[in-house]
């Protein structure tokens, strides 16, 4: 791995932006592009093209005078940069619906994270394979995640066990969290925890539709 | 439906935080816990309790000096509040991996969000029903989602089909996409964006995971 900038915290608002540039040149990569200039990717992406060029700095790459950057380069440097090309192992604690499909998203994959394995209560899921992934009892947490070398644990369960989950989890060896429930869990330091509630953006959504349409704008 | 502030926008932070407190109240009540405090939620979920306060002051309820708000009442309104207690129809563009996962997901009904459809281009998955939801051919998009009276576009397919995907929902009739792609799609105002990319938090955990483990805080 390439000694990037690593020892900085980048921070997340540009990390959150990253993925949008690596979507689009992986178009253009696809479309055998050669070079994209930071313009054009504003333009395409409704994002300042100071903006792009300073978010691309944390990279150690650099775009060519009125040439613009190589899209293969800039491709895989982003893809290493945002971790996407190694692998990290994940567990799913809670294979109900929410963590069966993400066990059948193979996108995951695409993006670093490899599932290896499903935790649950339920007699009925424990022993079986969802999307090629082992279901296994809560009982064999531990020994499972560190035989496994767990590093992440994925938190798809009803919100009144989030917070046990993530206790057991942790107990486990596991040093990130992604909590897709909406509940907001406390973890001692050193933990990290990433936190997609889906719901909480329909809550949004809904507000912004309504308000728009009585306001008919 | 109860006339709130509805006019107002309400800022999206606080959108964001009152699913914490609708998780909190839900399990209360569960519990058969009676009132709550907002001193009590501001130590559970770690949120300043002003902030609490202030988040529910857009809600029409009032907490009781020393007795706090009634749980059932709270957990009630802020259901209401958030859109959670309207069914919402909402069809699925892409039914792919992530796309069936959404299908399955029966927790998204408890949240307002009612799936009437999907539309794929693959032979193999139209007609097929998952989960219950009917796949058509994304030629039947514009009948099907005006008869089906389709609020919500949900985008799942590959990045580089996620503009066209936006623009034949709009054409169909939808006011609200929910983008799960990391596109930035472009849209005319008056049509309502929720971008769940849930690769570009994998990509944030990572970069903390890094950080955190190379310094060893």
């Amino acid at each position: 791995m390439k000694n990037y900038k690593l020892r900085e915290l980048i921070p997340e608002p540009v990390l959150r932006r990253l993925p949008w540039y690596l979507a689009y040149v992986s178009m253009l990569k696809d479309k055998k592009v050669e070079h994209v200039s930071s313009t054009t990717i504003s333009r395409e992406l409704n994002v300042d093209a100071s903006q792009i060029a300073k978010d691309l700095s944390f990279l150690n790459i650099k775009g060519k005078t009125r040439i613009g950057y190589n899209v293969v380069t800039l491709e895989r440097e982003l893809r290493e940069f945002l971790g996407f090309r190694h692998s990290h192992n994940a567990v799913i604690f809670g294979a109900g619906s929410l963590g069966a499909a993400l066990m059948a998203d193979s996108g995951l994959s695409r993006y670093g994270l490899n599932v290896v394995a499903g935790f649950d209560i339920n007699p009925e899921l424990i022993g079986t394979t969802i999307s090629g992934v082992p279901v296994y009892s809560i009982e064999e947490l531990d020994t499972r995640c560190r035989r496994l070398k767990a590093e992440i644990g994925i938190i798809t369960v009803p919100v009144d066990h989030a917070q046990d989950a993530a206790d057991m989890l942790i107990s486990a060896g596991v040093k990130g969290l992604w909590n897709f429930t909406p509940v907001r869990i406390r973890v001692a330091d050193g933990i990290v925890i990433a936190n997609t509630s889906i719901y909480a953006h329909l809550a949004v959504m809904y507000n912004r539709l309504y308000n728009l349409s009585t306001d008919s704008i």
